[in-house]
């Protein structure tokens, strides 16, 4: 991407257009948003209020200080200083070709627009535009603030600067870029969408199944598989051994069932009426902005949980808290006061309770990687332990006087207090880069044990020398307050 | 239903067959399988491993001592005593009507056949059965042992009792069962399945999107969403204020636009072998037991994230485990000396490190389950945590005297030493029954805060003679071996 993006315009604020200025806002960046509707401000201000408790539960405090949000009391107003423009008008072409025309015509020369058209072809918005080169599409999932994916697609005169602008865009902010080849209309996802929706239309019709039985029928089965494999690995895994040819090979025949209907049913008002009453029956009185919340809170903790994966759209959450964080991590290298910064980063999402403070067990993690971190400095990494040898802890002291958040920024200091030829014995500090405080201390002794033999053994001479160095580079400094500690009640 | 089950005979025993074998086993009811394929021990022990796996991530120590496999030499053999029996045999239906009317003939008086067939209907599966009444189909999704759906379909002869049994076997094993209403073709969830299934062979096939592309179309957007909410209440969501009328109008139009094809593409020679190019491409050689493993880590994962919201499949799995739960497991039921037993539980795989011994931050996972047994005696639950009060440890002290492995069971033993308004003094044992030794004692000083205020406070009166009560209940012990300890280089 040629330039950084500080600000950003944004175009139609319906639901896809606010939620683009929750995520834009969020990300850190500014944002002009323009729409007629004499409640923008409002309505623009409640998608954000949800996106900050969804993104914070997310990515907690490695998000940066949020961008500013202004409204526009007009489309130049909204893109005349913008490094980039999100379209999301209502989706009728006409409109769409006109007011992208006149955004072309008032924003800077160096600005792109992306437009999140669900299904309207490229080629025929761009068609008024002067720099019709500069319009792509860029077309986002609800909670735009939350779900990951945007398919972007250009035009017959796109060009291809504008394609990898909008992609830049798109990843900084968070988003799983999907480069839609060929233009056709729905593009991929909306087509496989529509071929759903329909479907499910006609069982309501055909008096099958109720709105109630369809959402059952996929989310407590296949959908749950599609949060982070699709369809074709899906079958994959269930041809077995043999893959997808064995699959296909097998499928093959029911391809001519002609189950699948061409287009929906008419929507008469009957049906409209049968599956509004539906709807309303299964929404069981519920209002929208509690099932709104319930679904970011599902959203958010199932992130979490493909995070933990390192996988789908987990993977792609990890890769965006570690752009946001940008620190160096911890390597045990000495701090000027001698001690060692064995730990360094933000707190976990898979580290915290359910009141999203750092969990209890999960210090003692925390310590325990950090005393790898001084094993792999005295010479006892992995392969030592492959070799047959390892540094046991046979005792640990933990004290809490504090606590931390989700994306909370935390160090561990750590010193080594004494060695001897089979022990040592270490105390470790969390620190919160926040609080500027200590919120845990760790004592441990470690044995250097002979792991085949079951029993503590001397370590090897260079091994007792690396740990006598570490003790006598911070010899200089006091005991550790809370060293040595018994449990005991008061007085 | 009219008995329990305590036996199921299962006829087919593919990825489906050996699937439910997993889940009846593991849920405590006994199975025997039947299958021509002379690798059917292997296959079904491969399956069930996997299972196990899974099943002791999402639900731990609330499993039931698992019920036993018997490979059956015929059809006759595997149902002739069961309770219930489950078909999964190929998708030919004159080789099912077949052989159900040989199951019917070999099974007990008692028993009702469920059938996993995924699209035949009923009435046509049970024309060849002398007692159709006794025939339902119950449509499970792979992998059987995780996925709660169970779509539930009689035929035009199949009775109201069969149906009503079929489905409390289901819901017995953690299932969510679906009750379809309407015999079609496909039922429920495989005509939406389908419809994504041609749109996509089309999109390949057209040359639009690749196998790989049209996943990431599904799970990094609407399958997020589908893991927890259908179709309908999306769109509900989707039309803001103004609900689903009003969604439908601005959707009607687009109903007509002919997008979804009627059938698959013809599945040619060409099609068959650039799908499953992609998917070799797609699947990067990662190996299908390396996938089935990270499928379903994700399914638990993700599962538990539900079952945090309560919601969905999450509200399925948390019913399940406190049906579960039933059981005498570790209450903080006094043992005879007074002490209380806290955690009673074999060793479990995700707490173990790579050289299958119990890591280090379990001890403390496991200890600080077996403190909140102790506050859930003295009233402090999650109940009391939601109003804003709660205990905190302050201090822990453990000391690792043994190891635990893989399986092994092991007990935490607790006792509450001293108690006064604000503060809890407890000393925890971790035995292995196996060892018959102490592996490891964690001392803990507790405070209780008012977590609004973030300061500490008084326990309630009632909570704080609950606590005296517990310390008197072991006022005549010694005191334990190892309290008060500091730790310091020896002399």
């Amino acid at each position: 991407m040629a330039h950084e993006i500080r600000k950003v315009g944004i175009v139609g604020g319906g639901v896809i257009g606010a939620g683009w200025a929750a995520r834009f806002v969020l990300n850190g960046i500014d944002v002009a948003i323009y729409d007629p509707d004499p409640e923008i401000e409002r309505k623009t201000g409640a998608v954000i209020a949800n996106a900050r408790r969804a993104l914070t539960r997310l990515f907690g405090q490695a998000l940066p200080a949020e961008g500013t949000i202004t409204i526009a009391a007009s489309i130049a107003e909204a893109v005349h200083d913008a490094d980039f423009i999100q379209e999301s008008l209502p989706e009728r072409e006409d409109l769409k070709a006109r007011l992208l025309a006149e955004m072309d015509a008032a924003m800077p020369d160096h600005a792109v627009i992306g437009s999140s058209t669900s299904g309207l072809l490229p080629t025929k918005l761009q068609a008024q535009m002067a720099r019709p080169e500069r319009l792509v599409v860029g077309h986002p999932f609800n909670p735009v603030y939350l779900l990951p994916l945007v398919e972007v697609c250009g035009g017959d005169r796109t060009s291809q600067a504008t394609i990898d602008t909008a992609a830049a865009v798109y990843e900084r902010i968070g988003m799983k870029v999907l480069r839609v080849r060929k233009e056709i209309d729905g593009f991929i996802a909306d087509r496989l969408l529509e071929a759903v929706w329909r479907e499910a239309l006609w069982l309501i019709n055909d008096g099958i199944a109720t709105a109630s039985e369809i959402d059952d029928a996929i989310r407590f089965g296949a959908g749950m598989r599609w949060s982070f494999m699709g369809t074709f690995l899906v079958y994959r895994l269930a041809g077995g051994e043999d893959g997808m040819r064995h699959f296909l090979h097998q499928f093959g025949p029911s391809m001519e069932w002609p189950w699948t209907k061409l287009i929906g049913p008419k929507l008469t008002d009957e049906l409209v009426e049968t599956i509004s009453r539906q709807s309303d029956e299964q929404a069981g009185g519920i209002d929208l902005r509690t099932y709104e919340r319930l679904r970011d809170d599902c959203l958010v903790d199932l992130t979490h949980a493909l995070e933990r994966n390192d996988f789908a759209s987990g993977a792609v959450a990890r890769s965006h808290r570690l752009r946001l964080d940008g620190r160096p991590a911890a390597d045990g290298s000495a701090l000027a006061d001698g001690r060692l910064l064995t730990i360094a980063t933000p707190v976990q999402p898979e580290w915290i309770d359910y009141n999203e403070h750092l969990t209890e067990y999960c210090y003692l993690k925390l310590f325990g990687d950090a005393t790898d971190v001084v094993l792999g400095i005295v010479g006892a990494g992995q392969d030592y332990v492959s070799a047959g040898f390892s540094w046991y802890t046979v005792e640990t002291h933990i004290r809490h006087l504090g606590q931390a958040r989700l994306g909370e920024p935390i160090e561990v200091r750590t010193r080594v207090l004494t060695a001897d030829s089979k022990r040592l014995h270490l105390f470790h500090e969390m620190v919160s880069l926040k609080q500027h405080a200590v919120i845990a201390t760790a004592e441990h002794m470690l044995v250097h044990v002979d792991a085949k033999a079951e029993k503590s053994a001397p370590a090897p001479q260079a091994m007792q020398d690396k740990a006598q160095t570490l003790v006598r580079g911070q010899a200089h400094l006091p005991p550790p307050e809370g060293v040595g500690r018994q449990i005991k009640m008061p007085g």
